[in-house]
């Protein structure tokens, strides 16, 4: 099935028309965000941390210290939202009040599920490093026994998910059409700069592949 | 007093080097980020929901239409947490385990309030449209009485509030030296493209400073 089915939690009310359930939509935006933002509920106060990330398929993997107060309250089972938001550009209307932004999100709402097997964890931990940089995890030294144990890692299944996207210029009221300002889009994106090699490197160590060349965006699953 | 104080809320359990209370990070943090991340509860569900917001002195502001459903919770005066994070770089390490993501975050823990008057509206309406793109509110059409009636404005005072900020090269174990791999950083940074003139606009229209030299920083209170 190619789209997500909307719930009452993911049924957009206002603005419908900025709503996406099509997983190609949802999973492009997920990939090209480097990070996503993990509410829950802790004693009644809600809790929001930026996190990284990585998807296989309809999952959506996080991980961190075991010790984390986050991991240790979500391996409780308690609900879970995670929202994820690439800024696009900036929307110039003619009136202060049609001011916006550009941009795609993705919220799921869902309970993470405690990913307990070694083989489970190493799978979520690879897509996880590939999501930061794809290519990496082939070269780099993998987790060993004592990391692996040292990391919590949870999974959030991608079912009560909905997207929202803003694209275009902006709409001002016919009547403001002879305000004499400038109109438009200021569009935005996420620029690499020039690779800084770790100072223990040799400074004239070869930049690979899968760093110069980096460039982000959709993966094709 | 130049610090915020950290609290049971703000105090950082783990890497607590990562954690800054001085308002000069807090605000800059905040000045250079587009969106924040609103977490409320409804229904003991989380809810995370990205917007634009603007800050004035320990005051950030964010609104939206009467009828949101985030804006309806919040001015019932339930806890909120709200959080804006800038990624600053990818971290390439030797090891899986220690590659990371430069960043800088503010979260805060509070209660919206509504801001109920027109001059007050008024004012927080100015600071979002100027955090958008600093130079603007002077010259757009301003909300006239009728858009401010549609629109809500909520205040979230700076009081329990913290920053993470994680820079530098990766921390490798002095064991994983050898390993034959490239690390160091990817800076990242948001570029503007050129800008994209409204389809109603003269095409030769001169686009004005405050968008064509538009660099996004910090404010400077």
């Amino acid at each position: 099935m190619e789209t997500f089915t909307p719930t009452a939690k993911t049924k957009l009310r206002r603005l419908p028309d900025r709503g996406a359930f099509d997983r190609e939509t949802v999973y492009q935006i997920l990939d090209e965000a480097f990070i996503c933002h993990v509410g829950f509920v802790v004693d009644e106060q809600p809790i929001v941390i930026p996190t990284s990330f990585g998807r296989i398929d309809d999952t959506l993997y996080i991980h961190g210290s075991a010790a984390s107060r986050m991991l240790r309250a979500l391996t409780g089972g308690i609900p879970v939202c995670v929202e994820a938001t690439l800024v696009d550009g900036l929307v110039l209307a003619r009136s202060a009040f049609h001011h916006s932004i550009n941009y795609r999100s993705v919220v799921i709402f869902g309970t993470a599920t405690l990913v307990a097997d070694d083989a489970g964890k190493m799978t979520a931990l690879e897509a996880i490093t590939e999501h930061i940089i794809p290519g990496r995890w082939a070269e780099v030294r993998e987790p060993n026994a004592q990391e692996l144990k040292a990391t919590t890692v949870l999974a959030v299944k991608l079912e009560e998910v909905s997207a929202k996207v803003r694209t275009g210029p902006p709409k001002d009221d016919e009547e403001d059409m002879i305000v004499p300002v400038w109109a438009g889009e200021l569009p935005l994106r996420v620029q690499t700069l020039p690779p800084i090699a770790d100072p223990y490197m040799a400074a004239d160590a070869a930049v690979p592949a899968h760093v110069s060349q980096y460039a982000r965006g959709a993966k094709n699953n």
